[in-house]
């Protein structure tokens, strides 16, 4: 940060006009904006209040079609520039709000008719910021203590079928998880509140069996329980679940947005596992949208505990070097005094042949990863199916490979025969 | 709605794989969703729960390169079938809200590998959704009653510059506006609260011009203050509004989200003027994101009064087209018992010129018209830019071209002639 007064935002820019241009444009909408000179705009006003450019690269130029939809000077191929772009704005105008950075850097600029392409790659806040957003309240260390898992990954599973069993159903599927052990389950991000699983039966049932299972055995499984809805029942249902002794509510944050997420987390007492889903419509064109390492950075400074980051050879449509970038954005402190670091999930397909390359890519084992089937439908069954992940991720951070470890473990040696 | 147990979504599916395949691994991405079957996923529950493919039509099949980033069988072209696509769900599991409905029918789909675009371009919710959200509490009779304008377009403006005045500045120009008889004024949507221009002190300053003139002529304007912030921010920002009198707040939707959208909602007093910066990266590219067709009901719903539509030959780069079918949309009744009708506020680049192509095309003049340099920088001043501006949408309403009503109207002649 060379400024603390300002905050800047990094582009990706892709236009048809000469990049200087283009970017005078996209800095001045977020000023005066308007097509005839006004009266007030005077010199002084935009010294104080204009976003500035603050650098311009062109990575290229060259002919083709425009990456978006727009009202354009040509039909079909023009000459374009794929530019990076910083610009800042004066926290005076933009004050210190997170709702309201959305508005300035991720706002009209992507509608203007000389932006072809626009994405937003890294975001970098001022100090006050980091005074007024909590980040998260538990994150690593916090997120150790409660699931009494001190050192290694946080092994964990999600509830499938994702949507259909009642919380009866749900908690028989608990007990077969607890009984082998396993530090970490969740609901699917669809299950919340239905007719079919109301909220509040669901978390009697599985708690039941969750604090059985503490009292008898010393461990206390942590399940995020995914609460998302209405700020009224999003409160509700938190009191339920401290009132259970619960150590952990999911929430889907496209879902709530940004407003009521601060909500969230001013008055939860218990982490939050956060849920990108919806992610694909802000990322999966180069040319729009965000990057994750722009878009996780917010979330943690309004109080993330754990953020979902896909998962290596996933079957969605990641590949696997973003997979990477993100999880390793998580670990990344976003300030000095206030790093922010949370517990990147990793999810999706994962087994244990995804143990070594996400702890060499990763370079830690300060992660959650939920495996679905990959637990429970190993052939000696769930307790196995941790065991099986467990080794495979000790062996990783042993440097020993799982061939190697197989031979001392029956459970990830049948576990590696699981192919999908 | 053909059942009234199941919500519906519209989507335009761009896939590798033959469309029924595709269909049905999205379908059950919404269901059990691992890579191994599970013991829970019984045929019982499947029926109960999965996601339905309701219709499935081709478009067109052709050799392409995919729309989106992924991890495809090959580099470079390959054939790709572009598909209409109806899902259902049903309610008994996905629960009566519209947090959930986002996780839902615009989650992880949106990842799925084997898409290579999606689009979301229509939902159609079931009854339950219209008993439990309340819709615009104003629509369009409330605002024509708070500001005394019931016949004809709502006249407006937006203050520019954007950011940089003081409270004291801002409620200069007001002065001025006000004077000329405008409707209404907004702020613009990076101006919340900051040191610069604080929150309350523009409230303060404006609203003593707005209610002076009030006692003065009768007329009130109606001021939309940009409230935008966190949840106790924006409380307290509402009751300050209402204390002086206020008749409108404004709020940027992409930044709030919907559960605190719906929060502000349920105690808002005043009509609620949503502003959809951020659209630019929810909808410009063809094969990705939202059509507004869809995503302004799930806001109508939840509570906005007035959506932004952007504007005809306006200065983004949406078409004309895109833009008359957006407010199309805001007049267009959700359902019979609750409409949920919104007032749709046109603007950017908005002069005298657009009044007969927008009142034609929207046939009605149920909407807000905000002008900024079309009013502030008429010859005569704001006065007369107020008075060009109603008598355009008069003649378009009458039937009259802009050059014969200009005959009778010096202010309209002389805005005829202000080119950007």
């Amino acid at each position: 940060m060379t400024n603390p007064k300002r905050l800047e935002a990094d582009y990706i820019l892709e236009t048809y006009l000469p990049p200087e241009k283009a970017a005078e444009i996209i800095a001045g909408e977020q000023s005066s904006g308007t097509f005839v000179a006004v009266p007030g705009e005077t010199p002084e006003l935009k010294a104080l209040a204009a976003a500035k450019v603050e650098s311009l690269e062109t990575i290229s130029t060259y002919s083709g079609v425009p990456s978006l939809e727009g009202r354009y000077p040509a039909n079909g191929t023009m000459v374009l520039h794929r530019v990076k772009m910083t610009l800042s704005w004066p926290l005076a105008t933009v004050g210190t709000s997170l709702p309201n950075l959305l508005a300035t850097v991720a706002g009209n600029l992507f509608e203007l008719a000389c932006v072809s392409g626009l994405r937003i790659v890294d975001i970098r806040l001022p100090p006050s910021f980091f005074q007024k957003y909590k980040g998260p309240a538990f994150g690593i260390a916090g997120t150790r203590r409660l699931t009494d898992v001190q050192t290694g990954p946080i092994i964990g599973t999600i509830v499938k079928p994702s949507v259909g069993m009642t919380g009866e159903q749900t908690a028989f599927l608990v007990q077969e998880l607890v009984n082998g052990g396993i530090d970490f389950i969740k609901d699917d991000e669809l299950q919340s509140d239905s007719s079919v699983c109301p909220f509040d039966d669901r978390v009697d049932h599985v708690m039941r069996v969750i604090n059985e299972a503490a009292d008898r055995t010393g461990k206390k499984t942590m399940y995020a329980f995914n609460l998302t809805g209405d700020m009224d029942e999003m409160r509700r249902r938190h009191d339920k679940l401290v009132s259970v002794g619960a150590t952990c509510l999911m929430v889907s944050l496209n879902s709530v947005g940004m407003a009521g997420f601060i909500d969230l987390r001013s008055f939860s007492q218990l982490p939050i596992h956060a849920h990108r889903n919806g992610w694909g419509y802000l990322t999966r064109h180069q040319s729009l949208g965000w990057s994750y390492v722009a878009w996780q950075k917010i979330w943690r400074l309004a109080g993330a505990d754990h953020m979902h980051v896909n998962g290596l050879d996933n079957k969605f449509s990641e590949d696997n070097e973003s997979v990477l970038r993100s999880a390793r954005g998580c670990l990344t402190p976003m300030s000095d005094d206030k790093p922010c670091l949370v517990m990147p999930v990793f999810s999706s397909g994962q087994s244990v042949h995804q143990a070594h390359s996400t702890y060499v890519g990763l370079q830690s084992d300060d992660l959650i990863v939920t495996a679905g089937g990959g637990i429970m439908a190993h052939p000696k069954g769930p307790a196995a199916g941790v065991q099986a992940l467990r080794d495979a991720y000790q062996a990783a951070t042993a440097g020993e490979s799982l061939e190697s470890a197989a031979r001392s473990s029956d459970e990830l040696r049948l576990a590696m025969e699981m192919r999908p």
